[in-house]
């Protein structure tokens, strides 16, 4: 906070965070207004947790341990640390805990909101985004966990995906656990270490996510980050273990047999699915889109999951003595809107004001008449927003992608017809007032 | 961030935040969907900045620096100060500066958005706030600042309000201008404190006000605040203008012409508006509310502004060499959401789920095929989630508000109708399996 007299602030952005522009913010709309529609027809109430919570309160389960500060953006308040959430689920936690009494058992919510990461920011790495999430809280049944993937399916297929675009891939804790215990891994500490590496393999590729398996790893920029120490037969055990297509996990084949009940058949058994979360105790999903992005270079890219979940019975009692199993789902809203807008065929319609220019100050009466009459039929349109001559008040309209100009100056007035002038063909019409509406919904 | 082995996190959240049940965020939704539509009609575009900016970007124009951090949350981002932003109009002047050369001019772009602000948290004083902004950069036009006035009124009728429910007031920072030059007050900080001051007279009275214009405050707490300053003849100077009902401003007396062009009178002038923030130059804004409005504990209240702005034509040129005259106006939605709750005839309709019970946890295949076609038929449906006899399950119905449940067990499978009961009137009927739909759609 410098205090210079002609110091100028910086223009830029801090990294990891960016603008958002009105294409991608309608495609984001979109996706929301169906994510609410399949949200009330499967029964979920909606529900907002704040941005910040108590840090003790909603705990340390992040992945990423690469920052003193854990991952989280903390804040010391009076004699309180408080935090940005970084998920939507421990909120949920502390939420359920708070109003025990009072919700329903079973309790379904749903919640879109963003979510802040203070990771190292990279190339597509971005330390806040927007989450959806939806949750079962107080249930065993497993019908619950089932339900999450076919309601993220319905979701994607609402969106415009068809069945081969996406996949819900599954697994479960219960597998890494047993295989832990094959290992003699028993450490907490060196138990989340190597599940961290586990869950990096989709981003860096086996040789590198070894090498967290092992003593460490050093990345580009030099940053040495700590391995979970396994000796290379324990490693061996694990690459074996991932390759295997099957799980014997309980818990996953009777998800199974609930998606026939459904005809849900777009997901794939996938014990190399991890989730990086500590506190996932049974079933985990992950969605992963299978169609090409590209990077903003052009480059085809890995595009990896939009989101994934799973079940974490745990958490909840951690405020106390509640018996509160759950089970829950995350999209990154941010990723999937990236994706979505290079699908072919997926189009979204961004609607650009009719512009009325000005000739003379003296008849913005006029000019008002004509914009009330436009607004009323539901034409976006404004009388030119500045000050200068036509030709400034042309190239304005082009460049906002105007579909339209109207002119109307003292000839066009005292005839009682104005120009309509279409953008795109350059063609020019005199039109009656009170047609001018119909004339425009016509181009449009 | 405690060690022990037993602790126990907290299920309360910080003071000044809250969770937001389903019916506010219904209204909200109506809200924003409302001036989604405005705005479009308007010609504005639609345009995300992020949460955090580099803390020197935003700078420093918040009314309130009772806190050392002069009321803004910020964090050490390695050798950078990054802050959450404390409203919208700060980040858009840094979004202008960076992107100036690309943006059409003027610019007109609208905005929804949490900021923060770091305030002492109150009863009713919220830490984290919804705002929908929508500004005009790069025009001295006094037109735009006109319609942005007739813009917040079509979103206030849109969201069912009558012209006698709300008033815009106007004024101008020029008249609060020659103001300071009567009285003689010419350094920054005098200047600053007394608009401070000022802007909390709708909050606090004229008298306690009174108290930060002299030498300062001490609130219920026993906090201290500084005032300006200023002598019994100076306060009382500005008692007299601030009861004068007239503003022989020009800007705003031009404004009052625009807004005959548009029929718009539902405006009233107002010397004692004033708007805490520093950076206005010219006509402010005020958006009031005229119907009663009680708080939590049912006391009618002095509700005071759901929102209002101004011309800011300074702000742009802090990054640099530009000449980028503007003018916003921004809405508290909470504010207003609350408000609205409370008005007589506004309803909003929640929906909640059709029941289908579970007696048998073999049979999920037809409780599926019925879910299947309820939910085709678009209408919000469930399996009891979780595990339990049928009282239990219809406890839960009862508890969720479902308006019915569906009871097929082994003799409703073998006759191939399900019992559909009516949680309202508590009427039960026997229903063919293809007709439910319609049956559930004649209750609802």
């Amino acid at each position: 906070m410098s205090k210079e007299k002609n110091f100028k602030p910086s223009k830029e952005l801090p990294l990891g965070f960016v603008d958002r522009q009105e294409k991608e913010l309608l495609v984001r709309d979109f996706v929301i207004s169906n994510i609410k529609e399949v949200m009330i027809k499967y029964g979920f109430k909606y529900l907002e947790t704040p941005s910040f919570e108590y840090t003790d309160s909603i705990g340390k389960f992040l992945p990423d341990k690469d920052r003193p500060d854990q991952g989280v953006f903390s804040f010391k308040d009076e004699s309180n640390w408080l935090s940005l959430r970084y998920d939507l689920t421990a909120p949920l936690a502390r939420y359920v805990a708070k109003n025990y009494m009072e919700i329903p058992k079973p309790f379904k919510r749903y919640q879109l909101g963003t979510v802040w990461r203070n990771e190292k920011p990279g190339p597509g790495r971005y330390r806040e985004f927007l989450q959806f999430d939806a949750d079962y809280v107080g249930t065993n049944s497993l019908q619950a966990d089932a339900e999450l993937c076919v309601l993220i399916s319905e979701i994607l297929q609402k969106c415009g995906l068809d069945k081969k675009d996406y996949t819900v891939k599954i697994s479960s804790r219960k597998f890494t656990d047993k295989l832990f215990e094959q290992l003699k891994i028993k450490s907490k500490e060196q138990i989340s270490t190597t599940l961290r590496a586990l869950d990096k393999i989709d981003r860096l590729g086996w040789e590198e996510a070894k090498k967290l398996l092992g003593v460490g790893r050093k990345d580009k920029s030099g940053d040495y980050t700590k391995g979970a120490n396994l000796n290379s037969d324990q490693i061996k055990i694990i690459e074996n273990a991932l390759k295997s297509k099957t799980s014997d996990s309980e818990d996953v084949l009777e998800i199974i047999k609930i998606f026939k009940d459904y005809n849900f058949e777009n997901y794939k058994l996938d014990p190399s699915v991890i989730r990086g979360l500590e506190y996932y105790t049974g079933p985990i999903f992950e969605v992963n889109l299978n169609f090409e992005v590209k990077n903003s270079k052009g480059q085809a890219i890995q595009f990896g999951s939009i989101g994934g979940g799973g079940r974490y019975d745990n958490l909840v009692s951690n405020f106390g003595n509640f018996n509160c199993p759950a089970t829950g789902i995350s999209i990154g809203l941010d990723r999937l809107v990236f994706a979505l807008m290079q699908k072919k065929d997926f189009k979204i319609r961004t609607t650009r004001p009719v512009v009325i220019c000005v000739f003379d100050k003296n008849k913005n009466k006029e000019y008002v008449a004509i914009l009330n009459k436009l607004r009323i039929s539901n034409i976006s349109s404004e009388i030119y927003p500045g000050e200068g001559k036509l030709k400034k008040q042309m190239e304005y309209a082009n460049k906002i992608g105007s579909p339209a100009v109207i002119l109307y100056g003292d000839d066009e007035i005292k005839s009682g017809k104005a120009t309509l002038k279409n953008l795109e063909s350059g063609k020019e019409s005199l039109v009656k007032i009170e047609d001018l509406s119909n004339e425009i919904k016509k181009l449009l």
